[in-house]
């Protein structure tokens, strides 16, 4: 009976974006010798003895270099305590005032392990995230998490990794699952995925779509990865990879096909909030689908389906951006309803001499500042993003 | 004297993004074997015997089945009238409530010649638009144009083409040079091009972006050319490829360099203003940027390059990004006044069965909507848009 007033009045805040590397899987990393792999570089120069996590195809020439040359920049990002330590994401939530976490496997999760081992390897996974979540929460901090499916494996794997993660009390943490962009293997509009569409609909297990591949290297130019570091690849490549996966799945029609399947987009939607009038509108002047009657097929707009079956994260950085996710959404309250506040930690943590990873990272600052902004510092509207929204739609109930 | 009250109180009207192949293009075109190419497809099931203008890689996969199988769809897109002819655009202007309009060849404009011919067929290009805006003004209607640049040509004839663009008397209607994002074949963050940047700024003429090779069809996957048209790479490829371009000129530090170069980004800037927040964020949290200085270098944020370096056109097709578009450029007043009305004429003509070319077309009316929605159907900012930015910076004086 401790202040039940305080914990009524004080709205919960839910951090839907947020990443693990459980142990199960650093050892797998640390095994390999192709990305994603983890990696320690002995150099005496180095400031930084980490080992380092070493996961895009972006970081590939720093790695080659490196190998070669100790002198070189040490490539990839440090393996920090932020990727694997439980008591070190209770830390960041305390910092940063998060109730809640919904926690989930970062990228690459397990789109690189061979199709016999991943079935098993994703069940290791999610028990490993079910005791987390189990053992962890507290009355002051709760967490749940997003599974990872064997994408690799066949189809009935997947199916009943699925049925699995959905049956009463094995795995009660379980609020949906993470995916990437590359699903079995040829994009997510793949027909060969609709059973699994299914079967997730059918669960209530919405889907946390979330880039990694990012566009081809040579599309940012030569100058790219030694001069600009990892920008074009992270801040254009990531929206545009969640993007085009999006609009591949409208444009196969997954969305009329599976009515029940919810998806939460990466990045506010990468840049589908801004693009989706061009999007509708290319398609209504495209003379081919026009022609060939697919347009008429169609039964919805990609606004219709933006207000309907996909949620966006609130992890877009500015308030201009977060206004239209939430106008993209439909507007106002309505649209606002639809926006989850996330962290992507432990990315982004603070940088250079004076960036103290254990303090106020600047990368959450920006986005809670751009809901605040958007939306308006104590508004309802702001509440629902900050955590209402997620403690309804994932049901985190206390 | 007629009327002179009327003419005062409507406010122009100015189409800055409007294309036109003139007659020495198209010939140059007709007389190609690779894209670009204009062709003519004799096929007895055609429904429509009009040449075929063939400009994307997108469109290659259909190009060649239709090489070799004559009933196999038509590739690219019907070469009408509103490409070539200027009573054609001049009636597509009077159906709009077009005042002014801003031709500019359209893309892929001279990326494509040696360097022995790019020079002299640039001049023969820009002195037929010339001719184009001198005959056909008139008190109702005017025309400038965005002139083309040899940029395949060694330095000294870009920059001799630049000197005679803006020499009294020759060019009188040029008010800036349209450019695609490849510059001199390694994109516009070449530090061969300051020079030529340098040169465009010394003569007052802004840079029209307008992007054209998209991204590699690779990233839209297996079903995108057969089951979706042109969308992908039009919807999302284009918009990125200008983000790209944009993102990569503001690392390299070009906006620092040349702080009078002016660009106007076609599409509202691609995704550039939904993505600002996410590019500042990954310049501040690189850690290699930050570790070698290079963000300390940076003299301006993203926003403030956006807020005085940088024009956006209206052609987004969507309230929600109208609206992210001004908010990016500063937001009311401030904002209305950097963005700039366009159609895209010839692109995007109304298709199918009940698609009239000669009428109102549904893709100017979902831009015109934009404007109005995001600003107001008759506000001050509205109109600025519709017309008074470009008649300011681009000094279109009647």
């Amino acid at each position: 009976m401790a202040q039940p007033d305080e914990s009524r009045t004080k709205p919960k805040v839910v951090d839907i974006h947020t990443h693990m590397y459980p142990p199960e899987y650093i050892s797998i990393l640390s095994s390999r010798t192709e990305i994603p792999l983890v990696r320690t570089f002995p150099s005496p120069s180095s400031p930084d003895p980490d080992p380092r996590l070493i996961l895009l195809e972006a970081e590939l020439p720093a790695l080659e270099k490196a190998l070669q040359d100790p002198s070189a920049p040490i490539p990839g990002r440090p393996l920090t305590k932020h990727f694997t330590s439980l008591p070190q994401k209770m830390h960041f939530m305390s910092t940063h005032g998060i109730d809640i976490s919904v926690l989930s496997l970062a990228n690459p999760w397990l789109d690189f392990l061979p199709a016999s081992e991943a079935g098993a390897i994703a069940e290791r996974i999610n028990a490993s995230f079910e005791e987390m979540c189990s053992s962890s929460s507290s009355k002051e901090q709760k967490l749940y998490f997003f599974a990872t499916l064997p994408l690799t494996s066949p189809t009935e794997t997947i199916l009943s990794c699925i049925a699995h993660l959905s049956s009463s009390g094995s795995l009660p943490h379980c609020r949906g699952v993470i995916l990437g962009t590359s699903g079995l293997g040829s994009g997510l509009d793949d027909p060969a995925l609709l059973p699994i569409f299914h079967a997730l609909a059918a669960h209530n297990l919405p889907v946390f779509l979330h880039p990694h591949y990012g566009l081809p290297s040579a599309v940012y130019g030569p100058r790219a990865g030694e001069e600009y570091g990892h920008v074009l690849p992270l801040a254009l490549g990531f929206p545009m990879e969640t993007t085009i996966a999006l609009v591949r799945m409208y444009l196969a029609g997954v969305f009329d096909a599976v009515p029940g399947l919810r998806m939460i987009l990466a990045h506010s939607g990468g840049t589908l909030p801004f693009l989706a009038g061009r999007i509708e509108s290319c398609v209504l002047h495209d003379e081919r689908l026009v022609k060939e009657g697919k347009t008429a097929a169609r039964r919805r707009s990609v606004w219709e389906v933006l207000r309907s079956q996909v949620y966006l994260d609130a992890v877009v950085y500015s308030e201009v951006g977060l206004k239209a996710a939430v106008d993209a959404s439909g507007g106002g309250r309505e649209g606002a309803e639809r926006l989850m506040f996330g962290t992507d930690h432990p990315f982004f943590p603070p940088v250079g001499e004076e960036g103290d990873r254990d303090g106020e990272w600047e990368s959450v600052r920006l986005n809670v500042e751009a809901v605040k902004r958007a939306l308006g510092e104590q508004s309802e509207e702001a509440e629902l993003v900050m955590g209402g929204n997620a403690m309804r739609v994932l049901r985190l109930f206390d």
